[in-house]
């Protein structure tokens, strides 16, 4: 499997005309070699050359723990003590780098990496290959859909056993702990981001953070949530009410909501453009008078990454494949005043598309 | 108080010689800024010139959330459609940000947000600030100390709660998830990171990750975990045994190792370099035969990140000041045989340093 990754890394790389591909510690690293490192202030560099062994150049202290993917490398450490820099030096002499053309990952390729790769291979040249990298991990193998079902199926559970305790008067962050602790105790594993959980007019902060702050009867109970579980991510929103929604405005919003998960859901299959399904989710909230209100593009993909490719969004016209996994997230946030995000999973089948997430979707009224 | 901060920022930024200093999402931003931001695939970047308002460049659903400091500056948002171009050229103009010296976050900064600063700032010339920028957060306020106190505090009381449940035959995991579990019970916030809980022969492996291994009775059980409470973290590691711990050279090991966290400890003071902290670590463990099987630095730097300034390390030779807490995390590993590690949190006080980890250091028997 792993051998049969690093075709794929060489063959992105060659058709890129890169003459290699750099991967800092990151979900990439972890898909191609099957190892974890850390990104932190000891640098790792994976360098994965077009044609010849994959150099590592890692700290000795993460050496213990390296068990070799089934392909020859080479690996070059250094200690504390010694400092990075000849370990670099033998290591990009051995990938023979200088004046070479190399690809990087834009979002994850940090300052004191480069600079690191330019002292020992001068005349190095970077260039952003996170878009030939997309191609990557972006069709998931039947395992990797396994382990993203398992991860949705403890934070949905997880869901029902927080929402069934929650009452008027506790606050958003004991309730985001509740479903911290039911994810964990229910086998997820160490989590993706901090569950956001927002209630009342806090709902309409499509990146807001639990706070100290009571949730009252009447109000909108927002959670965008999900855990990791072998290495994959789950991700998910619902929103509720605790009691009953008396604003006929909310309830339009939820309704648009709704209509807007659906169509986007039901846009998705394979070679449809990754736009049409913002298309379709967005008409139909801009039918319903609240375009202004859906401030965000509708999904992003999901993986070994909470956010990877394909993003759902207008201007994205690569066609969805087979295996993609991606969100369909719709939200409407009306400021001051509450907001409404319903938020699926979506893989790609031969057939069209199939949500992963299987949550009830309808507004519930929870809370006692 | 972000006014100060501010001011030490430019301050740092004036004697580096620096025009600007720019920050990605991290701790130094919200350190300055008191805002949240996410680090993702949409660019969000603070300019901070030396003189002159700072200039926000983020994301327009990020706004909704964003409180203003209490100084001015200048915010420009852009919609996923629209894309960052526009604001990044108009936010680097009236930054007046080309041709000039710029320091970055060398450990943060990333290749993707450089090329679109180099784009619309022509002739800008990147330097790392990382050595300067150390100096931010390095000495610790009362109230940053009483914040850690409590991190600390929940992460003891969870570690006392998790060993009086471990029993032989539990795995590492699910002792990893119950340690979790109480932290959050505790009122821990968020995760640093994945507990490292360790048994056996792979208590040796100083990142090593919990894996579906269960512990026997004799084996020695590694925590190094922390968790992370109103931006702040701790960071505490302990080694016991389940039942007795029969091996001699692991009952030697463990005296050295308690030795060297103590001699460590005692040698932190104000004035001191960093290195002799480490030295007189080191040196009690090389007394007693292990000077090899002690692989790592002695501690790092701890507060808004896990591992920040000051390192503990040979060649450090910045004088530890009041306000300063790092880890003193002295170990030794025996490949295929066990490690020991013991950290403490210590503060730099005016009359020579506290642990604020105050669980019991001796060799604990736990497991029934």
């Amino acid at each position: 499997m792993y051998a049969a990754r690093l075709n794929t890394l060489r063959r992105i790389a060659a058709d890129a005309g890169l003459d290699a591909i750099l991967l800092l510690p990151g979900r990439n690293l972890v898909y191609v070699t099957g190892q974890q490192f850390h990104l932190m202030e000891r640098p790792t560099v994976g360098i994965f050359p077009r044609e010849g062994d994959p150099v590592i150049l890692l700290p000795a202290l993460e050496i213990a723990k390296f068990a070799a993917p089934p392909y020859p490398l080479q690996i070059f450490t250094y200690t504390d003590t010694e400092g990075p820099e000849a370990a670099y030096a033998a290591g990009l002499a051995a990938a023979g780098l200088s004046g070479k053309r190399a690809g990087v990952e834009g979002l994850v390729m940090r300052y004191a990496e480069m600079q690191l790769l330019q002292r020992h291979a001068p005349g190095i040249v970077f260039e952003d290959a996170t878009g030939p990298l997309a191609a990557l991990r972006l069709c998931k193998a039947a395992d990797e859909v396994a382990t993203m079902r398992r991860a949705i199926q403890v934070s949905e559970e997880a869901l029902r056993q927080t929402i069934a305790a929650v009452r008027p008067g506790q606050t958003e962050q004991q309730i985001a702990n509740a479903l911290l602790i039911a994810m964990l105790q229910g086998g997820g594993g160490n989590l993706p981001f901090e569950p956001i959980v927002l209630g009342g007019p806090r709902s309409a902060l499509p990146h807001g953070v639990p706070e100290a702050r009571p949730v009252m009867e009447g109000e909108l109970l927002l959670f965008d949530y999900g855990t990791s579980l072998g290495g994959y991510n789950s991700d998910i929103t619902r929103t509720f009410v605790l009691g009953e929604l008396r604003e006929t405005r909310l309830q339009d919003a939820y309704a648009a909501v709704l209509a807007a998960n659906t169509a986007g859901r039901m846009a998705a299959g394979p070679g449809v453009p990754a736009q049409e399904v913002d298309r379709a989710a967005r008409a139909a909230i801009v039918q319903a008078g609240f375009g202004e209100y859906f401030t965000h593009r509708t999904g992003h993909g999901l993986g070994m990454d909470v956010h990877e490719p394909p993003y759902i969004r207008e201007g994205n016209t690569d066609l969805l494949e087979v295996g993609n996994v991606f969100t369909v997230e719709p939200g409407i946030y009306l400021p001051d005043v509450g907001g409404i995000r319903i938020e699926d999973d979506v893989l790609i089948t031969p057939d069209g598309a199939e949500s992963l997430t299987t949550f009830p979707r309808e507004l519930q009224s929870i809370g006692g």
